[in-house]
């Protein structure tokens, strides 16, 4: 079958040749249909340290991903809950089940977690073989929207980690996860719903999404503009998703007294956090937010899609086959993308 | 009547005669048995920073006290919850009731918070005119421990907003809260509580409190030490009370994947935090304590107390009578002091 | 003044001429611009055993309100957050401020509540003087709409005790709360709102307030369809609005293993409850409701009304003068009302 | 291999040699060490209409366990996360993972949950095979205390679904599971616990375990006595492992204004209640308590066992080799039993 892989170490991803995966008792063996590009796929291609200190080549890249099932393990079958044509999306993080994490609830935390496309073959391929626990059937959500539902996951874990409806919000960041961050909190009942970021194609694309104010760093003040829109107050919840130090300033400066920042955006450099003023004395509270709450985040989403509260497709800015990768890759580096689907089987 | 007076803009503080307070309709007038000493006026007799921006002198010093009831105002009388003669002590954040923060049960965070002894005339006197909705009854809680309830109160808000029991809990600062802290966490049901500090007096006073295992940094790789007591996990909870870069350092390097990180001790500097590393891959939660829930933490404090499942008395190590504050100040500058109690009025 | 006051043991409440009430250190003198009419005070014009086991005549009725501030006491203008000429209601329960579930957050369970039209005098009337802590700025909402706070906060209550985005809910009983408590859940992101009711006038009332599927337990199968409509699995909390134990049962029947049924339909009699079945073995909470979370539900209902996320115009089907309080009894008696409201003062 | 086989329609269980069970791919093979007998194992004993309408024999019986793994199927070993000689434990409840309460961390509430000893194969048997994901490492707590985790793990479930640190907790009924309770709570901070039953034998049983006060329904009027010993209040948590309506009434009752209920003991009948006096007016909170979270329960329950602040020996007060079962169910009729332990390999 066709597979996009990390054949060595260097730049560059290159379409090959490769066995079908095997169906393991209790996996699911899937047809992808389409797969999402993300920012840790330009991080593999682009071989940076961190890309280089986890992935061990060759490793079939891409975790993000819907398709159809083909086969399916013994055990898996005989639980008799997925169905060979079901239409499916599954989490990327194969955990281990037996930490302290996985058994308290904190799978997403989970200390031996395999990510697909990183730590094991991916789904930039035709086929992904996956443990059945991971998979979940789409039940009449479309594949090109089934294949985004990771990263609008990592969006729903960051809003609804909070009492949202009534609710003052400003998202830091508007890439494709803050794009859908803006969609979760409307949805979720949010009273206001303030996005920033300095690309106006990325401003576009948010208030698509609901953003009931747009603000940008280059010409906006983002922390006086916040306490003008709330009585001075500043906001409930501040979704980061720049992953930038200025971010973070404008976070802690913008939350209100008693407020929340949950951070999502991963900064390649260090910060310098004013605890006391911004923190202790505000009495805010701070959240990391890694992947998806296995699977509470996936239920959620799975409701807001179905009902019709949330609706990704404007974020959806470029559609590619399979073997225009390096395209896919390349509109994402220029910072006029927002999500890129990948069309792998029809 | 005598009153421990910042008289005006500079050093000391000084003992003088004033007139006793009045008692307004909605208030209290107490008379001082016993008030305690505090890091705060200690920046007060020095006249720091912090302290020669926020008071405005003259100003009666002291927040932390209790006494007996010996006037009530026409409002208080008539809703008979407080009668001439009970003994008392009082939450000394007077707030406005009306800001987003106390609407929403966040009082501690008042924007229009009025400190005793900092912004209004505070407790190092003989007498004290309190409003009766922060006036709490001791009922058998002896005036000397009523005395300390506010730093008290401050451990356990810190300790308490986690779910301690069978939790483990490291105690970064052992001055008198963090040893406070150590025996509110024993008393609901940690399984482990490890604490730290330079100075070995303390850490005789944290053992005495109930610590497990005490750790000094001068000596002990903290970090290294705490993940081989929890099997390499790191802890549930750190409860940061040294208000040092390098306690927000170790907090973070301490605690486990999915933890908490409760702070409290106030730094007087910035501190560098790799939000990536420390808090977003970890799926870390980091809350700012300020004061006491109003009065959640005050009902948890008198129920430990009362059954006899804290005894904060070990961390109290010099008494003085009112005129000797130079004395307690000077003591708690020699850091080799526990809490540090006036005896003001027989 | 004029004002509707319960003269003495017996049916009817009479209109007279009383003194405007004093306005104490604290408290605010709000002329009535709008006041609601209420199931209680139905009760209290027709002297059931509730009313006369509680009520002490002569009390002046009502405690659902809007108006204008008049004048304000010595203390509360000190404090200087509210002024003359303000749009104002106010939470109709005046709380001790002392016992146990004042001082845990919980002042709406209040051991010694008095409620205004009930325990003291009432807001049916030209002026009513209320404790300034009760009384919240309308800041631009209708002095109709804050007339119908009260009820509407009894509906934000019963909903958002519970985590509502993405949720499916069901309402049983449509008299003005339940219908308010669909708004509120759809305001609140829920994913599907059922109402229930064999009043068909209501149906269509709730349908305007933005009930997906109405049901009539008179031609439905109630609990059968809310299984049809959520796969099979019931839904994620019940809002119990009807006081009937036919609505307790089709509750527990209807809400999904692991959900919740929030009641606050105050029934007259007892219910049988299987609760192995119905309640241990499904792993369901159920939550009882009185009053509004004093201030957190009123924080919540002015962010979706000002917002404009929650409009309760449709509710509101008559509207009557003071004087005609006798028609605006019996045409909730008539069961074909919605909100009634007295307009008071120009 | 011997085992303990309910075989057919039908009172009593007999004692077979039959196949040790198949280790399958995800399974680990576990000779039993001890077991615990439950009551559950006394309705199957006598066939009443619950195990007649759930068992379908033959079916080897028993759920409560520990002992040693002596083998690990393909997909277990290459986890690596168990090994062969391991001294482990095991959740009873085998869950599907894919239905909405799998999705949603509720998986003890599974609609597919099969139980060993009553939907398929249990562990009154030399040997029972478990999915690996079932399976806990006892590390260092004695297989006799393993043994009877499951029922303890319903006791932790019970008292950690409540905030426990400095609470008042009363406990109805004084079976195992209700003396386990009063362990818990002591261990989780609670600052009083009484505990109420009929049975001399067991108030001695729950005092041993730490009950500060013991009540007889038979000479005590409970709820009185429990509002004497909380200064009028109630209880802020009520555990009510007694399944009797009576029950039910002494924990409304004896529950304070805003206090919570956690339901356990399964009723065999209807109970009345009445709704509005003692649940909506007293805002109280019921849970009904099914199993153990899987797997926080566990969790906590480990932390207690290993620190030591949790030691449920006393309760054990008989032990019986597997062939004596008929004698281990007499005594549990007998009303004499606290738990009873079987024996089974060396």
């Amino acid at each position: 079958m066709r597979a996009l892989v990390k054949e060595s170490q260097g730049p560059g991803i290159v379409l090959r040749d490769v066995p079908v995966p095997a169906c393991g008792p209790s996996d699911a063996l899937i047809k992808v249909r389409h797969a999402g590009v993300c920012g840790t796929d330009l991080h593999i291609w682009e071989w940076d340290s961190w890309a280089s200190a986890r992935l061990k080549p060759p490793v079939t890249v891409g975790h993000e991903f819907a398709g159809i099932i083909t086969e399916l393990g013994r055990e898996a079958e005989r639980a008799g809950l997925l169905s060979v044509g079901d239409a499916v999306t599954a989490e990327g993080h194969v955990v281990c089940g037996h930490c302290l994490q996985c058994r308290l609830g904190d799978a997403h935390l989970c200390r031996r977690t395999q990510i697909i496309g990183v730590d094991r073959n991916g789904a930039f391929a035709d086929f992904i073989a996956m443990p059945v626990s991971n998979v979940m059937k789409l039940d009449g959500i479309p594949t090109e929207i089934g294949a985004i539902m990771d990263p609008m996951g990592n969006a729903v874990h960051t809003v609804l980690e909070a009492r949202v409806p009534g609710s003052t919000v400003l998202v830091l960041g508007c890439g494709p996860i803050g794009c859908f961050a803006v969609g979760v909190a409307r949805a979720a009942g949010a009273s206001l719903v303030i996005a920033s970021d300095y690309n106006a194609k990325r401003l576009d694309l948010v208030r698509a999404m609901g953003a009931q104010v747009t603000l940008n760093p280059g010409s906006d003040d983002v922390v006086a503009r916040v306490h003008e829109l709330t009585s001075g107050d500043g906001v409930d919840l501040v979704c980061e998703m720049s992953g930038h130090p200025s971010g973070h300033a404008q976070a802690l400066a913008a939350v209100r007294i008693g407020g929340r920042v949950n951070l999502l955006g991963t900064p390649n450099r260090t910060t310098e956090v004013d605890f006391a003023r911004d923190i202790i004395f505000k009495g805010v509270t701070l959240y990391g937010v890694t992947g998806r709450k296995m699977y509470e985040t996936w239920h959620q989403m799975q409701r807001f899609l179905r009902a019709g509260q949330l609706d990704p497709r404007p974020v959806i800015t470029h559609r590619f086959p399979l073997e225009r990768i390096a395209d896919a890759i390349q509109v994402i580096k220029d910072g006029q993308a927002g999500k890129v689907i990948l069309e792998v089987c029809a």
